[in-house]
């Protein structure tokens, strides 16, 4: 059956700074990656213009590798919402100006070659599936933490959309009704207490409040990073262990309600909290013995992320292959 | 491809006070149903006997149909989890000494027939999926609102177990953390706030706190029902109309957060509650617009169950017609 196709793919993976790109075999190998700053603040035309480039930068490098086809197909990940049946850009909230951009047939038109979207989450979420932390499993749930909290569902083997093509959406799901307003106009979203920004949120709230903490100077300044929180917590301040704490409490309970909806093999959390590694994934297993029921099965299976800032670009250039299959279970 | 099957299946919903049962074709017309007392205080082998009764009863009727064929299959929902693999009940909650029962096996031993065995939920949400309000789609979530909250999820038109067949278990969604308490052990779950047992619950509180209500003596009595809570509600007394007000809020954040999971075309409210109707969707769909986002696309399509008390052996009787073809998409 694939006899005649590529057995090499390009992925992007478009983000509001970078544009990480990489030349993927089908087996997830990574032959060859590389960054363009995305400068969007020169606008679609000229963040179109830089994939391209990426693009005819990794496809010299498959035929020069000996993977010489023109027929070699570009998969394209990129933030916010998405209509993937039309191949459009809605409006991603880090692509300033971006509204409606017809991403697909842009790309398409400017290298030459077939291209599948997605969600950049999703597209992470098959990466880790195929070839990270997901590997063995048919069906999982993977938690994007960072500045925002996103995510992706497989179910059955394959990327589950849903009808509206939103599914997945976990950083707004409701965990305290009435909570915390989200930047999303709901209250009380995974989001608006778990997130890196969130994080950072509440630890400025309670340093403000007259908690004492070593990252004062860096809250009075306005660049703390979640990142210092971790490491704080780590180094025994208060205040940031119980902020982290409690965004590893958030976390379990987001991972306790998607264990009794959807019951996945594996829950994966991924993106730039991720990689606090032993400090979130121990926290986060410790809190689902206090918020998880004893009586309703095991905890899920909670592990991190394997493949870092490359699952992007890596699922990106798998939907490719993916999608050469569509009607497959 | 099914020539030779028969074209009609016996479905049972076996419940703690009934088995109800019927003889069902395959596009789901109801030929003949019957119910019969569970006696569950009698204990396993007596309910399954009546279960084989109830059977013989619905195949004699096939026969005179002129459906006379011993290979006529038998669905089987029963509450509580179960291995549907080993056909095995662990622990129902209301058939009290049932302790992994192998109850497929034991009909089958009883009847001569073959058993498909699921969660009367499950079997609730396939019945609706296929011939009641989820008629035209794909992919649905059933929320099953009773003494508990119970659901089923149907995903690319067919039911969704999960990884370790607990998949719908929505009563168990943390909707408020270090909320109320909930029978499974867990705080702030759907189920302890929303149940047909919560609703009345939290409405004794408000009486007991000295909130008046026209049914503060069926409270002392100890006789409250939400039906009663519904109605009165409708009535204009203030403290039932607040009540459950607070219950369809604390469902309209269950569907908000589906929605952002799973991302169905449908959302289906059933079970004894969904008999309030109108005074339970409109008070649902009017907390949408409060607990859900403008920005996050349009608000999930709510309905109201079509099948009644039927759903359930309606849908038993079609999971055998859709277990003879389990691997199709």
């Amino acid at each position: 059956m694939t006899t005649n196709l590529p057995d090499v793919a390009i992925g992007l993976d478009l983000g509001g700074t970078a544009i990480k790109g990489g030349l993927v075999a089908r087996d997830g190998r990574v032959i060859a990656a590389d960054t363009l700053a995305t400068e969007a603040d020169h606008g679609a035309d000229h963040v179109i213009a830089r994939m391209a480039a990426l693009v005819g930068t990794l496809a010299r490098r498959a035929r020069a590798e000996g993977h010489g086809d023109d027929s070699i197909g570009v998969g394209v990940g990129v933030p916010g919402t998405l209509s993937r049946r039309d191949g459009v850009v809605i409006a991603p909230p880090n692509l300033p100006g971006w509204r409606d951009v017809p991403l697909a047939r842009r790309v398409s038109a400017a290298t030459g070659r077939r291209i599948v979207l997605d969600n950049d989450a999703n597209n992470a979420a098959l990466g880790e599936f195929l070839r990270g932390a997901g590997r063995g499993t048919r069906n999982l749930v993977m938690l994007t933490l960072g500045t925002g909290i996103g995510g992706g569902i497989i179910v059955d083997g394959r990327l589950w959309h849903g009808a509206r093509e939103n599914a997945g959406e976990i950083g707004h799901m409701i965990v305290q009704m009435d909570g915390r307003l989200c930047g999303c106009g709901q209250r009380g979203c995974l989001e608006a207490y778990a997130s890196a920004r969130a994080t950072v949120a509440r630890l400025i709230e309670r340093i403000q409040a007259g908690e004492r903490s070593v990252l004062a100077e860096a809250a009075e300044r306005g660049d703390l990073t979640s990142e210092a929180v971790v490491q704080a917590a780590l180094d025994g301040d208060a205040a940031a262990r119980s902020v982290w704490e409690e965004t590893c409490r958030y976390l379990a309970v987001a991972c306790v309600n998607v264990q009794h909806l959807m019951s996945p093999e594996r829950i994966i959390l991924a993106g730039g909290m991720s990689a606090a590694g032993e400090a979130l994934l121990a926290s986060v297993r410790a809190a689902l013995q206090t918020y998880g029921s004893a009586t309703m099965g095991p905890p899920p299976d909670v592990r991190l992320a394997e493949l870092g800032n490359d699952a992007g670009f890596i699922g990106s250039a798998l939907s490719v292959f993916a999608a050469e299959a569509p009607g497959a279970c």
